[in-house]
């Protein structure tokens, strides 16, 4: 492909389909990789190398870690047929089967309930909803440079937080023991040129960004404004959605998790206390 | 300065105090600036201006979000008295009163209950543990992604966890309403290059990394290896740490979490369900 490389203004006026934003004040091949981030569901065949994995996994574990626990553990599945069930267990998303790589990022436990259990000491901080969330959030940034890493070098990703529809089907499928629990997964693959994947426009920054104290009321407006601008985005996809309806109809009911309002009980059945 | 900019093969190694690393496949700037991170205490006055600021923000809403629900926020502190009590909030860490800025990211379902309720349908969904998770994940992946571009501007960060200590004073500090959480801090800002911060090592690839399902007895082994090396780390910084006790320490007892063993308690408080 010969193209042309579009300029900073361009590039994150697009994450906002706002030509009002203004030019970013710095720039540098980071900014770029992270302000061009898409979703890919699409991908070759061609493997991902066990270097480029450690490649990966290196810039994953370089994420901060609250009180440098690291509390997480990632299960990297190649195996077609493990990678096609748990595909039928995500809600049979083709790309997971598609792509060469799913890896599952696992909120993890047990590496110091064992060394607790060797050293005969307690460890019933463990047990409290506060550390599952650490768990979760360790997870999420060292997962989050593992998207970054795969993007800089060309690599296609999508989360997939379907892993958690079915968690006891998904732990028996990768040994998971008493203690580690999978948060989510993550497809890696080369993306397939074929599919057109466009940058999703997000909320106007004045949405999310407060300054000193939060407000909500004028999110409104602000609301409004992005539902025509990302109307225009699924336009170009062929769809006729509307962002509010989408996301009130995701957290509508129960049935609307697809399975995870189950995960307390499930997170209890594996040995996470919550208190 | 003048510094020889290190290898690729060096500074993955220096991630993990290991010379028998193999060089990476590849490299890039972007993969420099992850393996490169450490967390920064100490910070020069200088600010950080509007235009960063709004270009880190872009940033982190280029990071995925669970089904683009966006279900988070950031306050962005600036004003030195309202810092000044948030850091005595938080344990007292000098560096949220030196540095300019304090990020405070949120799980925020307040604009989608605000949209919920203006057009008169249920949000039940909302109500579950699930929901909870999403929030911190979708603002962990966002912080994240920050903290990398933040890094890529020669600036300097560390996520504060304490925040969590006493959540509903900072709740009412930052003016949060019902249904917005605060997850952790993120300091930002000049780093005073007084401060000899390392790389800190992180546990050996192979006891986070598992390929096709999990194994947690070859961890010991691992575990045993990382004491000798983070040895080392603590040395240099004038600490005679051993990380397998500090991290049991750390998650000890109820009174080891610093107050966060009432979060579950503190969100209920502010209008999460967690059914």
């Amino acid at each position: 492909m010969t193209q042309t490389v579009p300029t900073p203004a361009h590039t994150v006026q697009q994450r906002y389909r706002d030509t009002d934003t203004a030019a970013p004040a710095d720039w540098n091949p980071v900014l770029r990789v992270l302000h061009e981030h898409r979703s890919v569901r699409r991908y070759l065949a061609e493997p991902v190398s066990d270097a480029t994995l450690r490649l990966l996994i290196s810039a994953a574990q370089s994420a901060p870690t609250s009180s440098n626990l690291q509390v997480w553990s990632v299960v990297a599945v190649r195996d077609p047929a493990r990678k096609a069930r748990l595909a039928a267990l995500a809600g049979n998303q083709a790309h997971i089967e598609q792509a060469p790589v799913l890896l599952v990022w696992t909120a993890d436990f047990a590496r110091l309930r064992q060394l607790a259990a060797d050293r005969g000491v307690p460890l019933d901080g463990a047990d409290y909803l506060e550390s599952s969330y650490v768990g979760f959030i360790d997870a999420a940034l060292a997962a989050q440079n593992a998207v970054v890493a795969a993007e800089s070098l060309g690599l296609g990703t999508v989360y997939i937080g379907a892993v958690r529809n079915k968690p006891e089907e998904v732990a028996a499928e990768l040994g998971l023991p008493e203690q580690v629990f999978a948060v989510f997964g993550l497809v890696v693959g080369h993306p397939d040129p074929a599919e057109d994947t466009r940058v999703k426009p997000r909320l106007p920054q004045q949405a999310v960004l407060h300054h000193e104290t939060y407000d909500l009321v004028t999110q409104r407006a602000h609301v409004d404004e992005y539902e025509q601008r990302i109307a225009e985005f699924y336009a170009e996809q062929k769809l006729s959605h509307s962002w509010s309806e989408r996301v009130l109809a995701r957290l509508a009911s129960e049935e609307s998790l697809n399975g995870r309002h189950r995960l307390r009980e499930a997170l209890a059945n594996h040995g996470f206390r919550l208190r």
